[in-house]
């Protein structure tokens, strides 16, 4: 059988004032969600255990049978392979941003006024040499970028230089170990050959005539070494794609060799697609075995304090739902859960449980018609995050028994 | 605390069609079940962890408090203690089939027309030693048997002789790595000398004259390494018993030095005197602290495809029940489970957890007063197979505190 695993980017929230004290998820009219409660089973899962705060990242490794405390090694070579960067396995990668300085160097804007356009003419020369170190550097969305060292020698033991507040200077990179000694020698360079570069572009000039802030320094910080992930088909013996308009876990799928059905167009935020990527999806898997669609919009909704427009945002997921998955339900695996909690009234992930739908021909029925966190307490699953794939695959019949 | 620890193997189910959508523990009238599921507790476990298929073979280990992952070495050694076989740790086990081959030596019957008669004297010549090896083996139920290679450089590095399928012939034996050349050379040597001996026996002429095809040649496969398990009463401190009529789960009862009590002529199937086993279960109670028994119909019934039979077999159990065991059930722990899902409309294990009934003189009460795989989601309890050693032992008083 195959398998659809939707992934509602932070899913679970918390009772909101102006919802009447329900969660988005509790308030939203969704009749199809309902529907696949009530045929099928649901519950709650703690995407990592509980108590622990998951990150995108963490998460979605634990779901796709990485284990993250084996496996995850910083947000930086995550982000880097969703900027569309391809890296190799000790690359040392660290997220990057778009900053405005003044002319006495301070940081006088994190994010260079949220820049939307020119970030690739302005990312391109930022590709070079220093010493034997070769420097890759790709923007992402907004001001976002990853930057990428490879070479000999080179390690994450050196400081950030991203100052985390404005108002600031960037600060000097130094090596926390002797180790880092080249790697903090390779990026202070990099930084002061980066303020040159970035100052003499025609796009930060346009910018400068429109009133808007450069984008003439580059802050990074979160440096990781690129782990080597094993091949997804390998581990699990499918085929397997992805949809998802969201660098970090597009980063995570392509890392271990999911196909990208991801159609043009998509972002990850709350005008997002939903149903291109969900009609890609039904697409999709005509084409592979298993195939994760991630839609970011509720996570967006919850960072922005906003449980109104993530429950409406669920009331598209679900209206979307109608118009595609549910039409091809009898013949597949469908679950759909949450990555973590991101409750509107926190507007940050919380290690509240997940709720969480299964639904495939044949299933237990456990009774629960409606899906909620709150409801999800009177369901039949209460998972970990490291259980996830096994339950995937083996509620799909494509497991083999341990033992006789 | 004495303990009764009831497997009624592959209990757990899905709704099934011909019994109006219902499992066949939700479908059965099971008023002894029921009793004690109001007078205790009762709720799922996940014999080995969620999405994992059990076997019987890790299933059971897990319960009895013996981590599969460290100690089970595949199912060979544990069907060959199942034939009544005595083994030693080192001992080299592999299943083996009596096949039918043609005279141009292919494969015609996997399990020669599943021979029923005459096996014990079949088994007996193949006993024999070849260079400094000696070798086992023993027959089981119907077409399965045992063989066993006992001796110095004898190891699990060699391929199997069975195809897998039909009109193949039998696979040449090679070694995997160069530790596996000893032992491929006995073994095909024994392929070779077992034709000859197969060939020349009274057994084999009858069935020959009958119509009846020939067990003329032995298939083997998934050999394992005897492990050396730790005895069950050192463990655990406290004797033990068990009853069961299917090989594999005896095997393991004896790898660990339980004490048999099975009754003589209970099977492994739906026709067995379960009132024989419960009966034999009450008197061995009186001699040891701990006592497994295991009844396979709900399996059998599973595998089968049956979920009617199943059900009557549920039934038949239960009433059993009333007659034997609810009259002690005021001075024993009584746990009652399966070791594996084996749903009807799926035919083999899944990895659905399987109710368990917890029952012992001033436990909790959580007020379900139905025993079935759907109600035990409103139940108490929620464990994992490596959980259920410890829960028996302290609920029966018969454990330490950690700690003070």
């Amino acid at each position: 059988m195959k398998i659809l695993l939707i992934i509602a980017d932070g899913l679970g929230d918390r009772p909101f004032e102006s919802l009447g004290w329900k969660t988005p998820l509790e308030a939203a009219h969704k009749p199809n969600l309902n529907t696949l409660a009530k045929e099928g089973m649901i519950g709650l899962i703690d995407p990592i255990k509980p108590g622990i705060i998951p990150g995108s990242d963490t998460s979605h490794l634990n779901y796709l049978g990485y284990d993250p405390f084996k496996y995850y090694t910083g947000r930086g070579p995550f982000e880097a392979m969703g900027t569309g960067l391809t890296l190799r396995g000790g690359d040392v990668a660290f997220r990057a941003n778009f900053a405005t300085v003044d002319e006495k160097g301070v940081v006088i804007d994190r994010r260079a006024g949220r820049i939307r356009e020119g970030t690739p003419e302005l990312s391109k020369p930022l590709n070079m040499k220093i010493e034997d170190v070769e420097i890759l550097f790709k923007e992402g969305t907004e001001h976002r970028a990853a930057l990428v060292l490879r070479g000999q020698g080179i390690t994450t033991n050196v400081t950030d230089n991203d100052p985390h507040a404005e108002n600031l200077r960037p600060k000097e990179i130094v090596a926390t170990s002797n180790d880092g000694k080249k790697t903090a020698r390779i990026l202070n360079e990099f930084y002061n050959r980066s303020l040159d570069i970035l100052k003499s572009q025609r796009v930060n000039a346009d910018r400068k005539k429109a009133g808007l802030k450069e984008a003439n320094a580059i802050l990074y910080r979160g440096g990781g070494v690129v782990p080597a992930l094993p091949n997804f088909s390998d581990r699990h013996s499918m085929s397997g794609g992805y949809i998802a308009g969201v660098a970090l876990v597009a980063g995570i799928c392509k890392l271990i060799g999911l196909k990208d059905f991801t159609p043009k167009g998509v972002t990850g935020s709350t005008d997002t697609n939903v149903l291109g990527k969900f009609s890609a999806a039904v697409q999709a898997l005509e084409e592979v075995d298993f195939v994760l669609v991630n839609v970011k919009g509720t996570d967006v909704a919850g960072h922005d304090g906003n449980g109104i427009v993530k429950k409406e945002f669920i009331e598209k997921i679900d209206k979307v739902l109608g118009e595609t998955i549910m039409k091809i339900r009898s013949d597949i695996l469908i679950c759909f859960t949450g990555d973590h909690s991101t409750p509107a009234s926190v507007k940050e992930h919380t290690s509240d449980p997940v709720p969480i739908l299964l639904h495939y021909p044949g299933c237990r029925r456990d009774g629960v018609g409606e899906f909620d966190e709150i409801k999800a307490k009177d369901g039949y699953l209460r998972l970990r995050g490291s259980d996830l794939m096994n339950v995937l695959l083996s509620s799909a019949n494509r497991s083999e028994k341990y033992g006789a």
